[in-house]
């Protein structure tokens, strides 16, 4: 069991800049995300792509200011649970909340902060006989542990940058890898496809284009798939592994089913300082809504600061805020 | 006479910044400041102090943070007229604006964001007899142009980083230069304390401690001062200028005539676009109030970003605002 202040949901930039802010107020924070790293969707789904909107940044790459914030905060040392969903949400008596994540972790927390972007991003699964079968018999829908491929038999599905990066870097790692795309060009990047092609040119990795995976085979364990061409030939392939990277698809998840005020699938704030319908629970960045509301990075920045100010509040409805700046002393005075 | 879609008045952070979000809706901007240069009070007052609460920087220096945004708003061309303050805001009958400077400078904008921080800044004036007499004839408050200065007799005043710095600068570019201080410790940067003595000690400039300046004298144009000792012995100085640097202090300035809807000196806006009681102005960053408020650059970074998107509705009210993310194709397609 965990016992913090403030436990956030959501591992995202916003998720995190919360941590900062918490922590100017002396509120120290836990932070839970379903996936297996913090960033959210920046890590997960677009590491190096470039932004440019962040203020002060005429261009960063999305895992660096990641990486950034993740230095910001350490200061205030932040605790995580990651790799597990928020299945439950519960408002004690005494105003605070218990929370329970998917592997029945306990967190108890004065305040609640809702930060989980576009929701739970749920893997796309293809349409591939069998499919659900094998999951966690071999099918797979993000690569967790690398290590976990190194000398087998890896067939990866897909045209995109995930496709292609997974192919790239479990190939070297040591990995059989064969990587199969219904087309014959690739969405992800240039440098990535242009990568891949050598590979297969080279002989480590096999590269199948204009085909599918139609069926999957084995017993009990996966051992074989089938993979079919657009001029319709069949031919099987005996692997250990199948993983196929068709993106992730936001799901809100459990949060839809905890009284919250919803308004297309987003949850509804007060702008004084983000709070939620039920008092103690704040939601910030994409996943709230409020008139005006564009859904940026900078807004949810935003948002942290004010909500950490709400959250003091509820907590400790007597005492004032002081609000410090930092300029002059740093952030060694918190 | 200039035309521009929006006229930000003050050029600091947040003013700054609203030329980029007001960018990606390709709406341009002219940016006006009473300071002779952009940063505002970071530029002004604290170019070289650390800041620790910028999302994604764990520690930036003031002016540097000013640098990157100019970087970052570099692809909008926006124009600038600095050194000259607002004196007065017209709303014409067309629903534009036309906006003329202390220097009958006259912009018309379609909307007007008032981006001012605290207001203006006003120099502290020390008490010294007839000071006011010799303004723009020998006293000055700020230097704007260095090169003024060179090979004259120059009297700086003061204890800060400001007098500090300037009596190192202009000294290394020729100036003959007093400080005089009250005491005889420094409230400035230690380096450039020892930096200012170490000049006294090799003749490079002439520092009086635990003196003031009591009184100025000269005809028509100034000539001399009178420094008086904490013991009370007086002595002349010839000199050309004098330049007292106490610091400035905030002053609303003639936006407090502006029939706009103050509490407690800052506008109050509808958090929806940070507009405010008159249609088509609006006030973003530390000049502005609403519930909630905190005086954070990251919220004024917020603020401009809903205001562009209200200030786009007020001039093109049929038109959809396309919220376009910049991530995939850079800012190269605004």
């Amino acid at each position: 069991m965990t016992e913090t202040d403030i436990c956030i949901i959501g591992a995202g930039p916003v998720g995190l800049f919360a941590v900062f802010e918490a922590g100017l107020l002396r509120l120290r924070c836990h932070v839970i995300d379903v996936m297996p790293q913090t960033g959210g969707q920046l890590t997960e789904i677009y590491p190096k792509k470039p932004i440019y909107d962040i203020p002060g940044y005429p261009m960063v790459l999305a895992q660096d200011l990641i990486d950034n914030l993740l230095k910001q905060i350490e200061p205030f040392h932040p605790t995580y649970t990651l790799g597990e969903r928020v299945e439950s949400l519960q408002k004690m008596e005494d105003g605070t909340f218990q929370l329970e994540t998917s592997d029945k972790n306990i967190i108890k927390a004065k305040a609640v902060v809702i930060a989980a972007g576009l929701g739970c991003f749920e893997p796309r699964k293809p349409a591939v006989d069998d499919l659900e079968v094998y999951e966690g018999k071999g099918v797979h829908y993000m690569v967790r542990n690398p290590d976990d491929f190194i000398g087998k038999n890896v067939v990866i599905a897909g045209g995109g940058d995930s496709a292609l990066d997974w192919a790239i870097h479990l190939s070297g790692l040591g990995s059989n890898i064969t990587l199969v795309h219904r087309g014959n060009t690739f969405r992800g990047a240039a440098d990535s496809a242009e990568k891949v092609v050598k590979l297969n040119e080279e002989g480590k990795l096999k590269l199948i284009l204009n085909s599918h995976v139609s069926a999957l085979g084995g017993n009990g364990v996966l051992e074989n798939l089938t993979v079919v061409s657009t001029t319709g030939e069949k031919h099987e392939i005996k692997t250990d592994h199948f993983i196929p990277l068709f993106g992730l698809s936001p799901k809100l998840g459990p949060i839809e089913h905890w009284n919250l005020n919803l308004d297309n699938n987003a949850i509804t704030v007060n702008v004084h300082d983000y709070s939620t319908d039920i008092p103690g629970i704040f939601a910030i960045g994409d996943i709230n809504t409020y008139p005006g509301k564009l859904k940026l990075i900078l807004s949810g920045f935003h948002e942290a600061a004010l909500m950490a100010h709400g959250a003091y509040k509820y907590m400790y409805p007597d005492k004032r805020v002081n609000l410090k700046y930092t300029t002059v002393n740093g952030i060694e005075a918190f």
